[in-house]
């Protein structure tokens, strides 16, 4: 089996630490593979850089499909940016780290809060919570209030804010889990876990164990429908490329 | 890693016939144990059979977690019964399989329909959508009219049913995957996937992996908040043996 | 009319209890009768316990109506255990004191809180008003954080903790009304209400009075649809007695 | 004990024929009055004739207070225009027939229909639902199409059309119970009932039994937030007398 | 074009200071008239304050229309009193200005908070947000606790106490806009608005610019369901003149 | 005041269509101008077409923002693409036609249908009324089935086709208003409104009248919160251009 994470922002060093923490989670046989788009934001921090990041990782579904081989794809951050579009675009099942999070979340837990990054993409989880139906699962959304690439850069200091934050929640918010709000934290999840003494979900961990489920039962992303292949169509300038996807006819 | 399955209902042949068919399903190195209450209804039709069976779910836990070594437990009757009951019991996962139906089907269509045994069940499968978050993802729920224990005896009649349901499902619901509604059903999902030519979920095989999933990631049933171990208490008459259930502190 | 109480837990003391404070309520020509069942927890403080004592409240239920002359039943404890398998078994009207408390609260202010026993308690009042559809009309719920049986043992100290958190819904939830949420409480409301000098429903002479409502109007529950009679089964072991339930044809 | 019936609409027979239901329904000892705004639209099948039917409303509950010893007002009027406002307007409970009927309903049945007049109004009740929390509960709204006072002036061919509807809606609409959508209705129930053969929940007579169940549990209109009385103030025109309501200051 | 504004209170000098708001946001060309019904409360603070002055609402409207030649109507006050009752009446738009400020403010921000005048009428404005669908985009109701004519009659002092509820809303409910909940507080927005720095929206200028809109589109108020004309009928005592409305047949 | 349309799409000939048809309904004294983005798809049908398209949106504001000078932008495709990203980039208004469609639908009805193009972007339809808050505002999404860029190469076979649809709405859904569902039916929104007979509301007008209507009030997007501008970050590869988008500090 062969999972392809698609970071989408374009720190190739997340890309890395992602991929490594998804292979440590990885099943026996699973071959977990990482890129992140050629072009796009260094993270992902607003609508915009979202918006900006959502045509890489179709892009990189596109590569993907070209290439062959993937089972599934995964795409790695917390606004789960493209999601629909890159299912349109491939039978394999595409997990986002949001949903993925939040679906494990409710296995363990009535209820959990959202420990993210900068308070702004607040609106962002919000919104994901109500199409995916969990709008009454999920507590409260704080944020840590550091930028993603803190992560990498000042990782102590970041580490402490979350743990603190974590502890906030456990403390006040009435819940049983947490849930990590951003794919830059794939590798501090045990760490925090430990800290806070209560189940913490972080998403690509999540997204791959979803991901193999769906590509270990043969279920695959439904062309029946409203995800059906785009109808192929003349894209012009810089997206001229997409004109020609070559996806099957149905 | 081992899951233990337990049929709600009374009926061997039926936990056996789940049992095979997760077998087939389980991963490399997971083991699969499957029973059923000692007392209970042969069949679960009704909010009535629901309630005397969901007594049973919980002492089949409380079984494992004394016998010891179950790594996730899986409920395998689509209502759920005594679902937050069993996670109340024991840190490992329990997974219901119709809740994981659900999950597994919003990851690969935007909307899907349940074909499920007999109308009367509708409204407990309504009622856990929407506690589950998943309301307005479901288009319809359709009942093939065959009661529970003709899947086992009249197995090709029952089929016929099924397969027509899932077939006005996929042409009349605007949908893009079909959720089957009876954990009888699980060793002919295969055959009905194969005839209805859309993604077709069924609940043992989806509970399974997500079972699968949480304890590959080290996540257990939340012991903070709400599903915390009970508190011990007298029980008195044939549940007097429930006073002691020797659980872990906290 | 007799209307015939089902305390849910074991305790006799709070059957007698809650039996006393329904007489007091009780119209004129209304005969009440008390019982608990035979088997189960001597409180209801988890999801377990309410697992268990379901089946209680089911027996009760299928003892009144071999018994026959009961006009309606009441199951009087707040998370309204088995009310839906309550109804399957009989055309007699059946009444949970959680619902019974939200609809009367609705009628006589637009929002209200609930002052409960235990925090842990809280998700099974979360889930009934979300099912029964009044999750906005609910402000708050607050825990007095004290176990049911200190109700009975502990009184006076029970009594200043739910009315100092009463007290504190009233001033701080902008609300109207109060929703005592425990069955154990019907004795104290009176007081209760003084104390705290805004309207305090309390679940088990709310349901009393929708039971004398709906049998003097000649309402049964419906048994047409998803509350029709069980398709009688075989029920195993220490449930064999249920296989043979002789309710009447439709 | 002593309930006051206001009929919104200003047809004295109406009026009567309602006040002769609820006496058959009344409980012994209470007394039952009824009256009619002098000032208003003779039938009530739109939002205009509603809001002015709200004044009639409310100005009775003034007379009613002013002249003492009324326990509980019945608005009997399936759109219960004016409802919040005459519960500002005493301490007495307020109960309006939609409300009543639904809050019945749902005792009885998971889910009901509603059989109304005129399609035009389905969205009154549409509104109702919603703001009750009973939009779930209520599977369709239907029409018999029949204007309200044909009630009156062609009580047979009213009759079969709305039985025709209650009909269809037993068979079609997936529901245990059915709510008749007009006060005009309440002398034609247990006939419909009885042809329909499924419980048949009227409003005037729902309404009598919560106003007779308040009242008998001493539970009053809440005076503490958002219907506490109105704060005095000077009117003008035609309704300067309601300048001074001589209500209790608090 | 003739935009009519009706200010639901009796208070003459607030339809003048509301007036004069208007016709300074006015678009070239756009006339403005303004009235207040002959009959009413001086200030709206109640539901029953809301009910009678409603009728006044419907009264200008039918007067308007036997006038003739405006284009469209405002409710000038935040309870939207008789909006869908005036919308049956006229073809020409109608527009509540609770409505209009929440629809604007929709547009501008992605959750915001309402400021409103005392507390009780809070929940009016929370229902209004339910049947609008704004429930989940107004993040708090705040009151500043000031009677509606302390407006007029301590305009210093009630612009104070607004203008910190305002601060509080901005740096406490994580919104991104202010909506103003009361027609008196008109005049009042840009001063607001430049103490506070974040956006303000006033109902009645949004109403005025979203009664433009329509006119300007020759959209109107739709007559085909459920706001067509009402059906004539009689009216009786001091509403007798509403007998004959003179309405268009359809 | 200058406003200016985006048309997502890169078919020029619709962008004039679409251009023309806002000229026709401009305020005097109000410049339109529209564009589309110099890269991206022909026609938006998919979720995939609209995550490039969103792409182009947001450059084109960016183009917009440094040439100054425009007071409002509208994105001119149904899913409203990118909007949310749009406006971050700017202080300006950023209205989306199909929010604006809704809107204003709401205004003269209290129910509507869509009738859009292919059933496929019914999804998408379906999500934005779930963010906006209009789910249940919307009767039912009607699907023409004609490709989008159909309306101008066979513009009198869709024509009939979506007449054919919205008399349908009109006849069978119990709405009292229409939104069409596609930038591309600007220009033939008053043709289909005299056919269909009731109110038709289109996009491109709607949000033209909103922009005026901001723009007149001066209110602007939020800057406060989860709209404020972008934090400055490095994007690289053929998003580099977006590294220095040269926004105001705050």
């Amino acid at each position: 089996m062969h999972i392809h994470i698609i970071n989408p922002n374009t720190t190739a060093s997340m890309t890395q630490a992602i991929h490594r923490a998804a292979e440590c989670q990885a099943s026996t046989g699973v071959r977990i593979t990482a890129s992140q788009p050629e072009s796009g934001p260094v993270s992902i921090e607003s609508h915009f850089d979202e918006v900006v990041s959502a045509v890489g990782v179709a892009q990189e579904v596109l590569k993907g499909e070209r290439e062959g081989g993937i089972d599934a794809y995964i795409v790695a951050c917390f606004g789960d940016p493209g999601l629909l579009a890159a299912r349109e675009l491939t039978r394999a099942p595409v997990i986002g780290i949001a949903e993925a999070a939040f679906h494990l979340a409710t296995l363990i837990s009535t209820r959990f809060s959202i420990v993210t990054t900068l308070s702004r993409t607040g609106i962002i989880a919000e919104h994901l919570l109500e199409q995916y139906g969990f709008r009454h699962h999920c507590r409260r959304i704080r944020a840590a209030e550091i930028p993603v690439l803190d992560l990498e850069h000042h990782p102590d200091a970041a580490f402490k804010r979350i743990v603190e934050e974590c502890c906030r929640a456990r403390d006040e918010d009435d819940i049983g889990a947490i849930v990590l709000g951003c794919g830059g934290m794939a590798n501090l999840t045990q760490e925090i876990s430990r800290e806070v003494g209560i189940p913490v979900v972080e998403g690509v961990s999540a997204a791959l164990k979803l991901a193999e489920s769906l590509v270990g039962l043969g279920l695959y992303t439904s062309k029946h429908g409203d995800l059906a292949y785009p109808r192929p169509k003349p894209f012009t300038g810089q997206f001229a490329a997409l004109s020609d996807l070559q996806l099957p006819p149905k």
